[in-house]
């Protein structure tokens, strides 16, 4: 399958810089062949985005999508009545369908955001895997173990289940990375578990850290050290690894973040909507920590929208520093797209170049919140919408275009098994 | 003109509830005749709503619509630095031209949004009214005297060119509210010939007030008062009005907003961007003062989009307060309506009921963001987008639909008008 799609704008955006040119991309199958002015070829099919963008489809790289069931199910409620007296009650009877369901579910919201790729913790993951791969949509999953499910042999034959090297009929949708879900959620024989599993593997770890002041505090007082210092003793960090929200790091958390290459997904929906707070951004930045974005799950944010996320960034920035200057819009684009990439480890998704996946979407440039074009790459980060988003392509096809779905369910079929799913959670949750 | 919208679902909003009941919606030119379960009739069109939602629309109470120019032109400056080195010598130039398209344009994205009147405070009215009536949008102005433009009489003769008492040839869609740009912005004497109209007309007037650290110490500087104890000591206030912003007030300036009846309009889009800080909204409310939303300028925001208001004026509060709990998003959705209306005193578009003006919206419930349908109005404030808006209806006509303008102008004249304005004036400020 040979694909074109010519009278584009391409913004490109790698470690340095973020170009826009006027010209096409080529498309071969799953990869990106040509990027350029326009060169000769027979094509299966010829895409005219009338002067639209082109640019690197966004990375959530932090969710749980299956959470979309419990979208504005509880809000507006103190952080432990919510997850406690709410989440954890509905959690309880999840099935294998209900994850499929609510995962498809995610997906289409993925897709109208432009996002291409998601780094999912949750539990079912064969569900999860199934939801991707029928949809055809690009998932990291991130191992989820803690004292209430999983042991350490589990997150081991996922690794090797979901790991296209151990198991060579893996779809190239899917990968898998280890993780577990939070210091305070997880016994230390486990985590030295998981330590362990990183050493034999050479393999990074993933896991919520310091998103609040309490769980900060109270991992001081079980290790007298923070979850970062405390899991950097352990080993956990040798091959890298990433913290997902990071609200609350010392300085000698960031210390060990830069030393040991970890990753540090910023959240800043779910921060603020469960009160949090606001990450330090700009000084993880300034000293050289990968910085990508997620949405966090949708219980909590409640959307799925990575032009939400992007101006939250930017914004909490400006406003927590007392300056406008602070956290450029440019860095922004890139924390969203290719620092993403690299947080999920997914390096032939980063730029849009020949040899890369073609994971790209279309951006309107036709719509009244990018006009006039004083600055286009600023505009997608400060007025950008999730309505510009045209078309959505993963792995060299067209998942969605013009609010068309193309992922072999009907929308209408995915709507009535999320809406019966909450209905069966909530009666034998008794809410 | 008599139009049907049947099979809906209708959310209206008063004072103390907000309902969602199944059924339609009747209109007979500008106005509501019918909302409930169904009744006879003979129509000229007839709306399959699909099950969706009919909404009132949302009132955007505190814009300057024409800088829509100016975005994304200068971001990521320091306040001072943006304002006096970009934006006041672009502005240098502006011509009615200018303003007429640059409005134009923000009317497009309003309707996007969802939006079915804007508050704007801007210069050359008769081009801003133009604009609006061209379209067919509602638009109250604000008169925007200050040390660099406008007198006293000039403000009272455009109180009665844009008030249909004094000129009945005025169209339906425009009315206008004194005001001034700001304490700041304006000498005593004019303010104390504002005051003077004030009374003169028993009129409610409306500013920028206490937006930044800096401007109340200037002021406490000046008069040893804030801007809202010196404005109401020269009896500004005698007849109500509206502060926009208002992100640092005292105890005694939200005394004497709830003892005058001044409205807060809320902009946090705009007070992050410029980082000017987080406006203590939940303490506003508890003092019983009407609270509306307004996008301010896309200049400095930079868009017009009332689900990213929306979320960020609760996400905040919640964040400020380490509170998860605080300001339910039901009082934001009242914000960005009822209280708006209010605020605006378009009094005969605060509410769907019969005899209110046609202001309404559709809002797609068939979209991945809006499902499950656990809680609507919740989704539309945590999950909704401006992709979510199938249809805008202002004055009983429909000027958008499914991505469709009906305003009189097409889209790409719009846009070429707006990137000619931008880069004439930019060249005259060698920018």
């Amino acid at each position: 399958m040979k694909t074109r799609i010519y009278n584009a704008k391409i913004l490109d955006i790698n470690e340095t810089s973020v170009d826009i040119t006027d010209g096409e991309i080529q498309i071969t199958d799953d990869k990106i062949t040509y990027v350029g002015e326009g060169q000769e070829g027979t094509f299966d099919k010829e895409i005219n985005a009338e002067g639209n963008l082109i640019m690197p489809g966004f990375k959530n790289a932090h969710t749980h999508s299956a959470m979309t069931l419990f979208r504005s199910f509880a809000d507006d409620l103190p952080l432990k009545s919510w997850l406690y007296d709410k989440i954890f009650p509905l959690e309880a009877n999840l099935t294998e369908d209900f994850v499929y369901w609510g995962s498809r579910l995610a997906i289409l919201e993925y897709l109208t955001s432009g996002m291409t790729a998601n780094f999912d913790m949750y539990m079912k993951n064969d569900a999860n895997v199934k939801a991707s791969v029928d949809s055809g949509f690009r998932t990291v999953l991130c191992g989820s173990i803690n004292n209430f499910g999983g042991t350490v042999d589990d997150m081991e034959a996922e690794y090797k289940k979901y790991n296209k090297e151990y198991n060579p009929d893996l779809s190239d949708l899917i990968s898998y990375k280890y993780g577990f879900h939070a210091e305070y959620t997880t016994g230390r024989e486990i985590l030295e578990g998981m330590a362990g599993l990183a050493a034999k593997y050479k393999a990074p770890v993933y896991t919520h850290n310091s998103e609040t002041k309490n769980e900060v505090q109270e991992c001081i007082g079980r290790y007298n050290m923070t979850p970062t210092t405390f899991l950097d003793s352990i080993g956990m960090f040798e091959y890298g690894g990433g913290g997902y929200h990071c609200v609350y790091m010392t300085d000698e958390d960031i210390r060990i973040c830069k030393e040991k290459k970890v990753h540090i997904v910023t959240n800043p929906g779910s921060n603020t909507k469960l009160a949090s707070g606001i990450a330090d951004i700009c000084k993880y930045m300034d000293n050289g920590i990968n910085i990508a974005i997620g949405t966090d799950g949708p219980a909590s944010n409640n959307c799925l929208d990575m032009f939400r996320e992007m101006f939250l960034v930017t914004g909490f920035q400006k406003i927590k520093l007392e300056d406008a200057s602070a956290c450029d819009a440019i860095d922004v684009l890139k924390m969203a797209t290719i620092n993403g990439a690299k947080a999920m480890e997914l390096f032939d998704c980063e730029t849009l170049k020949a040899g890369s996946k073609a994971d790209l979407i279309m951006i309107d440039l036709h719509s009244p919140n990018m006009q006039p074009l004083n600055n286009i790459a600023k505009n997608i980060v400060y007025s950008g919408s999730k309505s510009n988003v045209l078309m959505t392509m993963v792995n060299g096809k067209i998942l969605y275009n013009k609010g068309e779905f193309f992922v072999g369910a009907s929308t209408e079929e995915i709507y009535a098994k999320v809406n019966e799913a909450i209905k069966e959670l909530a009666k034998k949750a008794s809410l």
